[in-house]
């Protein structure tokens, strides 16, 4: 498959190596081109935008920090936009709102183009190695047409609906679970240190006989030893997503009372000037008086 | 070792069987009498009192709902402190404050007794089971003399510290984090239910590819399919272990934001009359939406 | 002074014939146009499109529900931008938020137009009577070429500073703390009527004794007798308000504790399908126990 | 009226001179006897415990910080329980849980004794102006024959019911409201700092042209000014009343989401180390943006 890449971060990169590997013909694009060079000098074709990236592919596959640089490249000036070759299909894998979502459907439909959400979910790590969990929605013709890059691209897919904002709505769900999970992790340690519990005693405990997540050990033993460096995935980010669910709630009108005081509190660990560490020290900064501890 | 034990509710029952299973020679107490019937039947000595179980016993065991039925049993008047034999122990496995537990140590240490904190966790069918973990505190002598009483009862025993209280503060923990995973899953359904998404579909991502904990698996399984009753763990209690989380963090002066409105919303779901329901049903009512639709 | 003004809901209704009272020459625009036709009857001008209304005009003045009215009238295609008359002046009294408030001034600064952002305080009624507060920031030459217009709109002006966002921001911080408020008077009224205490008694002590403010005296009453309608201020703008408000503060990397769930608690009275009532029966569902009750 | 009076802080002292100013006879007890002495200098009696200074007295009025103060003072070890004179009313006028209140008026009831609680509203320098509001709820006829004190210790009484606990519920009520009033003034100055608007100008226009309470003017002041010694009502004392208020509520099965997280926040600024600051300290602690900033 004939395929345009836009968005060569860490998760990006991942996934196009994967395409590549698995035989896909990729024209890559960032925008800052110094990380589309370790492609060039593997013979990958390299573009100078993502209109360019796009141009007559079977699929443009975006994978982007946010809304606003989706949004810029693809509906902006210039933007990929109505490049795409006959029955091209946009996959859209950046965690985006629902909204966008929406919007971005609506504005391939009328340019005669398709779009399909994928959001993945996984760390850098499990992108390049193939292990990435794709959460998919969109028209199921397009879907289908798009499972052999999706089979490239992770382990597995899961098809949650026919409205591609269906699959940023799971997305969402899925990260504000874990930004809650690490929250209470930095509570229920913050509990144990007012009585003088070891925080990894208390997650081997937590964790190791109870929960047994292999997920919340990995976190718990983050936050236990205030390993936030390097970042497996920023808080800011983080903070963004939640503030996403937050606001995709809002617009069905469903109240969410411990996800709003976790985004506060994101907001509160980002004030402190924590914004490019891993997300999971906002179970650090949770309770002021580590905050106040640590200054 | 030759036990009283007081308390047969739906654990203190699957502890005693198991006790009694491993050899050891209970004498049972239960306020309303015909809990220790089946005890009686199968030639298990039954007592009138926690006092008279207690007497001259090597060990007491008290499995109890809350800080109330334990102060009573053995604080009080005709109460069982001062009844055991010469290095007596008392364990007390009741989810209950660090508070009572530090002024039973205090006060069984004037009776020349000694205290440990021992709380399970577990559900009651782990209990029948001999699947229970235990989370132990106190003098380590006494912890030592207790060894095989621990190893009958459940098949994972965590000393944690020399301090009493320090079980049930991980106790605590372990319930808080628990009981934010069933809000987490009810906020998390909620946002998947405004775009459509299936809850069952839902927790196959969040748990099935990410966290996969048999925990959340199960609680997740319980909030999706309604199913709160006949309750593993009634939410009156989860609520009281909430409210005893918050108030023993501020004993030792911690914030807690996320358990603070988690604590006001398992008010909320009794305030709904859910008080004898399983305590995952706080994920079903964790949002106004939901009460609304259901009422 | 000539203008053009934009926005006849009832705020707009009551400013609009406060400034032609005070004999300036307005022009007057409405999306529906009936609500034009009182001002055609008594002979003022009115115009086809905010576009129309600005033309050539000394001031043009929107009074719009929210950050979309305010953006489509002015930015969008045919919006008004760019057709005042020399040294003209956009004066925005609508409560938006401070983000659209930074692009309106740099869009008509390019537009070689001046902008001043003039939010109110106060109710419909108050406008009519030429009671509204006025907060005002923006350039001080345009400050001051308006202040004739400020002095017929209402009956006190705060200018609090150069950058017009700085008023949007002050404005939010208004409406914030009154939505407080509302959710405070319901949780107070909820604790009292938990021991049998009458609302209104509890106001007496509350108010009458304590605090003696006339809007509090006022919003008391309007829960304590579920006077919810005709709506003073439309429960879904106070929601607007207490969502900007929170984004205001995310945008500076301001937490907001208490802010954050007073918004979820405004989604959870939307939810409820209170969106048309006053915006006070936010305290009256504050509490699931009282949306039960209601049920 | 003969008066024993026991707890001589800030406020008893002021109320107990008014009494003495009255002409009533009073007998003083304090539990450190150096705040007695300035009673004993000008000839007022002392006494050396609770009980003797009820003894034979027609009310006894306590004034103490908290719970554990009255419960020792009343029900304790030589409490004042039964020393009293025919017909004599325990007058409680501290800031005690409902749930106390009604322990107390159960076991005067068996004592035969009368409780009246009759908690007071104001700060110290009311209390010696004789500017105090009381709540009172009890017995009519006991209130009835509390009259003449109730009016010579301050200018208002309020009679909210019959039930003792009523009264308490109502003085919770009130701090709780004052209490969100502190935080509320800390979010909004929060937000309005991060657009560059000063503390004190906001307050202008918030409470000057908008609430007009004297009460949020001075606190405003307060908290804009950084003011918080000496402490007028420590923030410690402020914290336990939040505290009760959840409690209370909890009792009566209410939720109260504002104020669950209202709670936190004051355990979060006793954290900090400002346990003997004003209350009032908890708006300039609210935003971990600030507390950074301070640190």
């Amino acid at each position: 498959v004939k395929i345009g890449f836009v968005g060569l971060g860490r998760m990006g990169t991942g996934i196009a190596w994967r395409l590549v590997g698995a035989g896909h013909e990729l024209v890559v694009y960032n925008r800052t081109s110094e990380k589309a060079k370790p492609f060039a000098d593997k013979g990958v074709k390299t573009a100078e935008s993502a209109r360019e990236a796009a141009q007559g592919a079977d699929a443009l596959i975006t994978m982007l920090a946010d809304d606003a640089a989706v949004e810029a490249s693809v509906l902006g000036d210039g933007g990929a936009l109505g490049a795409l070759g006959a029955r091209g299909v946009h996959v859209s894998m950046s965690t985006i709102s629902p909204d966008l979502s929406r919007r971005l459907a609506r504005a391939h439909r009328e340019a005669k183009e398709r779009y399909v959400a994928a959001p993945v979910v996984g760390r850098p790590q499990a992108a390049e190695e193939g292990e990435l969990v794709l959460v998919v929605a969109g028209d199921p013709d397009a879907v289908g047409d798009m499972k052999v890059v999706f089979d490239a691209a992770g382990k597995e897919t899961h098809v949650v609906g026919e409205e591609p904002e269906q699959a940023n709505a799971v997305k969402l769900a899925v990260n504000l679970f874990l930004a809650v999970i690490l929250e209470a992790l930095g509570e229920a340690y913050a509990l144990g240190e007012g009585y003088g519990i070891d925080d990894r005693l208390l997650l081997a405990i937590l964790n190791g006989a109870v929960l047994k997540s292999p997920v919340i050990d990995g976190y718990g033993k983050l936050i236990a030893d205030n390993r936030f460096e390097p970042a497996g995935f920023r808080l800011d980010l983080g903070a963004k997503d939640v503030r996403l669910a937050v606001e995709a709630a809002e617009r069905k009108i469903v109240p969410m009372p411990i996800v709003s005081v976790l985004r506060d509190r994101f907001v509160a660990a980002q004030a402190l000037g924590n914004s490019g560490q891993d997300w999971s020290i906002v179970g650090r900064v949770s309770t002021d008086r580590r905050v106040n501890a640590g200054t």
